[in-house]
């Protein structure tokens, strides 16, 4: 048995894999799209493809890894390896066990954890976070994401710590994809940005924003979409985009006065993108509602990027 | 020297001081007003006197006491006992060496808390807290604060965590007393209850409740001249009841959202007078709001009363 460890990062999107060492650098990965039908067994086969990919690139055999953690969406149980009511993977509403699945098709052990507190962990570890002891880690993609690291150890509530998309930054306000009003994922995450584009545009605000995305074959406004509506200075996404980041600020700010972190990681695909474009913006915007505005945390991007779900995921089997 | 210790809670209104033994019972109590003129000196000197009081009802001496805690407002440094920027108290804009006047006055062992965490942690050992590993408590009083604890221990951040009065719940909303937009304590603390009452009455709606406050013989909206307000069905009363408990009820949710804590303890001068009353709308708000709205936290009123301050106080020896 080598001293190296999977990780898998399990994304609506994309699966990533990585083979990480004991000190944190990745020797192989792979990505493949996540299936769009099936259920959650093909989703399984995928990963375990996508893993045996990276492992072959890190010249490994899958048996011979110390394990292989899981980054998952839904509600993942530490304990039983159970994931449950992943809504954005096809078919997986119900519970399905992805742990002892994996673990017969890779033949070794397989821990499955939150994909966002993993990928606030790696950043924690190895990435943005590493010389703070407290941190809280926003995730800005389809939804919005958060983790929370205090005094140098997960917390994780009752399991279901760090919603901060699903904090209410504006009483009665917008409609969340939840369901709720007023949530921060409501004017920030991808999914309720793109839902408010469709809006606009059906009340006749002029866009180039959906035509860009079906010049680049998306059938959905991506991370890469924004940015390239962004750089054709298409107005309706610049203010999209500047929304987002002043309802992020306001946001961000109010789980720091609750929990005065040393630190805030922004990743997630949105973040990672445009996190140090934005960055003076998110600031200023914090600035506005800090308790201690002259004592604010350090805002930082994910130095991980992409990989950092993966990377994270692998940290599973460095406790 | 005996096991007995000395809590004192500095409010802007009374200090409330406790003798305490190694169970958690109080022995002996006293209540004096905190003074309205002069400056901190002056605030030390009553609180000596309050202690002095308390502790000749024990039927003990300050000086046998293994030490006095105190639950101070303003930025209350533990180390060096200097409390400063206590803006509700007289002249205690600058610091003041609160810890050393008062052990040299009762010749004993003195330690500083913040006020509203020693409260917290009182109801999290002795109280409404005891049988939960973790907790925010929520003080609705003059002001909205809040305590934390997680996994057993106290969570103080960088030294200011808990502020749940000033997350924002409404951006771009009503003016808080702290200068900032659309924070929890500018709907829901009494400062701001007040002087919205007296923007309404200025704007010609009828209320009983400045009468209430006459015939009272106060010279503003104490806990106790909304409650007399409440029994006599003031209609501008009643609305701005239901309005507070309905930001409450957001704030609350929105910081179990990020925390995921166990139990929520609403403690302060309205919450203690209302909490019983309002409890299942304060839940039902929650509801609206909770990410996992078929888990929520324990709901509970603080058990401690207005001794929890001074209770929690005296713990500050019992670490």
């Amino acid at each position: 048995m080598s001293d190296l460890r999977g990780g898998i990062d399990l994304g609506g999107t994309k699966i990533q894999t990585a083979i990480v060492d004991a000190g944190g650098r990745v020797l192989g990965e792979a990505r493949h799209p996540t299936p769009t039908s099936g259920g959650p067994a093909d989703v399984a086969r995928t990963m375990e493809d996508a893993l045996r990919e990276a492992a072959a690139a890190a010249g490994v055999r899958p048996g011979d890894l110390e394990g292989v953690g899981v980054g998952s969406p839904g509600d993942a149980d530490g304990e039983t390896g159970v994931v449950s009511g992943a809504r954005n993977l096809p078919g997986w509403g119900g519970s399905f066990p992805l742990g002892e699945t994996l673990s017969t098709a890779l033949g070794t052990e397989v821990r499955i954890g939150n994909d966002v507190q993993v990928a606030t962990e790696a950043e924690f570890r190895l990435g943005a976070g590493k010389s703070h002891s407290s941190l809280l880690g926003v995730f800005w993609g389809t939804g919005v994401g958060g983790g929370i690291v205090l005094d140098g150890r997960p917390w994780l509530g009752r399991g279901a710590a760090g919603e901060i998309g699903h904090m209410v930054v504006k009483r009665n306000g917008a409609r969340c994809p939840c369901g709720r009003r007023g949530c921060l994922e409501a004017y920030a995450g991808r999914a309720a940005m793109e839902a408010k584009a469709r809006r606009e545009q059906a009340k006749g605000v002029k866009t180039e924003i959906f035509k860009i995305m079906e010049k680049r074959g998306k059938d959905r406004l991506t991370s890469s979409v924004w940015e390239h509506a962004l750089r054709e200075q298409d107005p309706l996404t610049e203010s999209l985009i500047r929304r987002a980041v002043r309802y992020l600020g306001t946001g961000i700010a109010s789980a720091v006065n609750l929990l005065d972190v040393e630190a805030v990681v922004i990743g997630g695909g949105l973040g990672v993108r445009f996190g140090e474009r934005y960055a003076e913006q998110i600031e200023r915007e914090m600035g506005k509602h800090l308790f201690l505005a002259d004592h604010p945390p350090q805002l930082q991007v994910a130095e991980l990027g992409d990989l950092g779900g993966a990377i994270g995921a692998s940290l599973l089997f460095a406790r």
